[in-house]
C-alpha cells in the first residue's frame, strides 16, 4: 500500500505528538525539581535561575521521550569548578545520591531519574547575548530564539524532521553520530519552511548549503560565504556569529539524509521514522557464513562511563587499525564501531580476506626517478622477495610474499607495538590488553547484546528496511 | 673481483670484433650474393643496384653475427607490387627455392642462407634524400651517413653498446621489444660521443631526450623543441627531418637501460654484456611452488610466421585479457609474453590470486551526486550483493560476491565472448580455440622450449644477473 506524504505526516504527528498526560507528567516533574532546586539555591546563591531548557521547554520533544534539561544559571563572580560542585553536592542533598549519576561535558552536570524521567541538571552562567564563558551559555539563548519564532506548527514539523533523522540514524550531534542535533533541526525548519521542504532541500543537495537563520550576516553576505566555503552544511547559530550548528555533521551522515530525504519523497512511507532491525543471532551467523564475509571484530572492555570520549577514542583506535591492517596488506572494506557506552566497546572490520595466501604487488618509483635504483637494490634480494622488481605501466615494481599470514596476527603485532599504541591513555591501553578476537560467523558471539545484533544486521543490510514493501 | 670500464671495454671488444677470417668469410658470402644477383638483374632491369647494406656496410656487425643485408635499388618506374615479386622471383631462381624464406616488413623480402649467413635481399627504390617512397629508402642514406660521419673508434663504440644493449635485453626496434634499433645504437654514439658517455647520458636521463645528430634544425631548435615535446626520447633522423629514429623505444626499455647504465658505470663488468639464465624446468617449478606464485599460461599455436605481425597481435591479445581479468576483478601483478615464432605464443600472467574465495570491494559515486541512488538501488537486492550500500570516506560502497571463482573461468568467458574476440583476424581465432591454460608451478609444462624456461626465470628475477657478484 502507498501512501501520500500529507496521510505518512498525519500518522507519525498522531503518533510522536505527547499527549496531555504525558504533557502533565512532564511539567509536574519538571516543576518540582525546579522548585526543590530554587529552594536550596535561595541559602547557596539568591542570585541563580533554575530554568527549564531544551525540546521540553522549545516544546519540541517527542512523545515517549524521557529527556529533560534544567539549568542552574549562576550570577558570573562564581569560579567554573565552584559552580560545578556546587551544583552537584547541592543535587545529591536534594535528590539523594543514589539517584544521581554524573555526567561530563565541558563541565560536569548530574542526571537525576524522578518518575521514570531522566533530568540532566546543567550549570551555566547568566551573561549577555554573545559574552559566553562557557559551551551552556548559549541554550537560553537558543530556547529564546526557537519560542520567539517557531510557531506551534513548525514546532510540529521540527518533531517530524527530528523523528525522520533519528529512522534513518543520523540524530545527534555527539561523536558516535556526527549527525543533526535538536536544535539544527528546529533552525533548518525554520529557515527552510518546514519538514517536507527541508527533505526536498536535502535530496537535491550540492554542498555547501549555507543557512544564517537570524540573519547576523546581512549585508555580510560575501564574508558568511568566505567563513562558510570549507564545509559541507553551515548553519550560523543565531546567537552567535562565529559558530557553525551544523560543524558536527559528518559528510557520511549528510549522505545518508540526502539519499533518505530522496527515497521518502519519492515514496513516502511511517517506516523511515520506524525502522526495524531484528535478526535473529542465528540468522545473522547464517549470512555471514553463507555469503563467506571476512568479518572481523575486537572486543574491549569500556574503559570510561563518559560517551564522548569513549566514542572519540574508540574512532581514534578504528581508524589507527584500519591504517595499520591496510599497512600490512590487508585491505578493509568497511570498519564500524558498536558500544553499550557501559560495558563493551566492539571494533568491526569486513575484509577483502582474513588470511592472506599468495602474493603482493608493491609499487617502486616511477620510470626515470632517482630512486630506481635504490627500490631495485632494496627488493632485489630481500627475503620477502617473490618476483624481483621489473617496470610496467610507467613504474617499477615487485611482487612480496605478504608481511602477516593473518588478521590475527596483524592485530596482536599493533596492540604490543609501542609505536601503535602512542597517545592513548592508560585506561584505554589496560581496556586493549583485555581485548579479544572474533572472526567470520564468531562474531555473532563477540557481546551478547540485542543492540549489538542489530548494529550487525545494519552492518550488512544499512538501508534495506527503508526500500522494504510495506 | 672488480673491473675498470677500460678493462671491460678491452675484454668485451675483443670478444665482438670481427676477426680477419671471419670477415673475409662474410665478404666472400656477400661478394657472392651481389655479384649473381647482379647478374641476373642485367637482363630483367639492367639500371637495378645491387648493394651491401646495414651494419656489416657500416663495419659495426659483431663477431658471430650471421645475418646481413643486399638491397636491390630500382629505379621509381617500378610498381612496388612487381618490383617485390621480380625481386623474390629473381632469389629463388638464382640460389635456389628450397634455400629462401620469404619475409614480409612493409613490403616482402627473402632471407637466404648461404654458408651459414642469412642474407636478407630486401627491395627498395633509387631516390633523391628526403623524396623516399618506401620504408626501405632511407636505408642507403643511412649507410652513407655512417660511413661518412663514423671513425674506426666510433664504430667500436657502437658495437659495444649494441651489445651492451643486447645483453640487458633492449636491442630492437621491433614490436617484440620495443628497444633500440642499430642505427639509433650508432647515432647515440656519434652525438654523445662513444660508449661510456651514452651510459652517462641514459644514467642521469629525464625524458625527453632530444638529439639531432644530422644538424637538421639548426636555427629552429624551437621548432624541434616543440616537435620533440611528447617524445621520451627524440632522435632525429639525419636523412629525414620528419622522422625519429627512437619513436619504437618503450619507457620500459628505457627504464632498463637507464638502470643497467647506472650499475655498469658504479660497477662495470663484462656481466652486462653476456647475461645468463639457465634454471632447469624443475629449478622452475620448485621456485613457483615454494613461493606459491600465482602463475597462469595460455598457450596458442602460432598463426602466422611474420614476426612483427605475431607479436602486435600477441601483445593486443595479452592487455585485452589483462583488462578482462582485471573487470572480473582478479589482480594482475606482471604479463609477459613469449614466442618462438614458430611454433607457440605464450601469454603469461602473475595473478594476485587465481581462485577468489572471499568478497569484492565495489566502488560507487561520491556522496551527493546524482546517480548515488541509481547506484544503491542496483546493488539492494542484487544477487551479487553481500553486504548492501553504504557510505565510507566520501563514496558510496557494496561489498560483492566475486565475479569468477577462478581465473580458468574468465578466460574461457574471454575465449567464448564476441565481444572480447572482436577486432582478432580467423587465423588468430582458430589458434585461440585450440589455446590451452596452464596454472601455478604447472606452467613450466606449457611448451617444452628452453628459451622458454630462460623466459619463466627472467620473469622471476629479471636482473639477479646483472647484480650478481663476479
Amino acid at each position: 500500500m502507498s501512501y501520500g506524504l500529507q496521510e505518512v505526516i498525519q500518522e507519525v504527528l498522531r503518533r510522536i505528538k505527547p499527549n496531555v498526560e504525558e504533557r502533565n507528567h512532564m511539567d509536574n516533574v519538571l516543576s518540582k525539581v525546579v522548585s526543590k532546586l530554587q529552594e536550596e539555591f535561595k541559602n547557596i546563591e539568591p542570585e541563580a535561575d533554575v530554568l527549564i531548557e531544551g525540546s521540553v521547554a522549545k516544546d519540541t520533544w517527542l512523545s515517549g521521550e524521557t529527556d529533560a534539561d534544567v539549568f542552574v544559571r549562576f550570577p558570573v563572580k562564581w569560579k567554573k569548578d565552584d559552580m560545578g560542585r556546587t551544583l552537584i553536592d547541592c543535587v545529591k542533598r536534594v535528590f539523594g545520591s543514589e539517584n544521581c549519576r554524573l555526567r561530563f561535558a565541558e563541565h560536569p552536570y548530574v542526571t537525576v531519574r524522578i518518575e521514570g524521567i531522566n533530568v540532566d541538571i546543567v550549570p551555566c552562567y547568566r551573561v549577555n547575548r554573545g559574552e559566553y564563558r562557557s559551551a551552556t551559555d548559549r541554550t537560553v539563548f537558543h530556547t529564546e530564539f526557537v519560542r520567539e519564532k517557531l510557531s506551534q506548527e513548525m514546532r510540529d514539523e521540527a518533531r517530524l524532521l527530528k523523528k525522520f533523522f533519528k529512522g534513518i540514524g543520523v540524530y545527534g550531534a555527539e561523536i558516535k553520530t556526527r549527525g543533526f542535533s535538536g536544535f539544527l533541526v528546529e533552525l533548518l525548519v525554520y529557515s527552510l519552511g518546514g519538514f517536507k521542504e527541508t527533505l526536498e532541500k536535502l535530496s537535491s543537495f550540492k554542498p555547501p548549503l549555507i543557512l544564517d537563520p537570524g540573519d547576523l550576516y546581512k549585508g555580510r553576505e560575501e564574508e558568511l560565504y568566505r567563513r562558510a566555503r570549507d564545509s559541507l552544511i553551515c548553519v550560523i547559530d543565531p546567537v552567535d556569529e562565529l559558530r557553525n550548528v551544523a560543524a558536527a555533521v559528518s559528510g557520511e551522515s549528510l549522505s545518508i539524509a540526502q539519499y533518505a530525504s530522496y527515497l521518502m519523497l519519492k515514496k513516502p512511507s511511517v517506516k523511515f521514522f520506524y525502522p526495524t532491525h531484528k535478526a535473529s543471532k542465528e540468522e545473522i551467523r547464517g549470512i555471514v557464513r553463507s555469503r563467506g564475509l571476512n568479518m572481523f571484530a575486537i572486543t574491549i572492555p569500556a574503559w570510561t562511563d563518559i560517551p564522548d570520549i569513549l566514542w572519540g577514542q574508540a574512532y581514534r583506535l578504528l581508524s589507527r587499525i584500519s591504517i595499520f591492517l591496510e599497512e600490512n596488506e590487508f585491505r578493509v572494506l568497511m570498519d564500524k564501531v558498536w558500544s553499550d557506552e557501559e560495558k563493551n566497546v566492539v571494533l568491526l572490520f569486513i575484509l577483502e580476506e582474513v588470511e592472506k595466501r599468495a602474493a603482493v604487488l608493491h609499487m617502486g618509483p616511477p620510470y626515470f626517478s632517482s630512486n630506481v635504483p635504490i627500490f631495485i637494490e632494496t627488493y632485489l634480494n630481500n627475503e620477502r622477495t617473490l618476483v624481483q622488481p621489473f617496470p610496467r605501466n610507467g613504474r617499477w615494481w615487485t611482487i612480496l610474499k605478504p608481511k602477516a599470514k593473518d588478521v590475527s596476527e596483524v592485530i596482536s603485532k599493533a596492540f604490543s607495538s609501542k609505536e601503535f599504541l602512542k597517545g592513548f591513555s592508560e585506561n584505554v591501553l589496560k581496556a586493549i590488553s583485555e581485548s579479544k578476537m572474533y572472526c567470520g560467523e564468531d562474531v555473532v558471539e563477540a557481546v551478547d547484546n540485542t543492540g549489538y545484533l542489530s548494529f550487525l544486521e545494519k552492518c550488512i543490510h544499512p538501508f534495506s528496511w527503508m526500500l522494504r514493501e510495506d
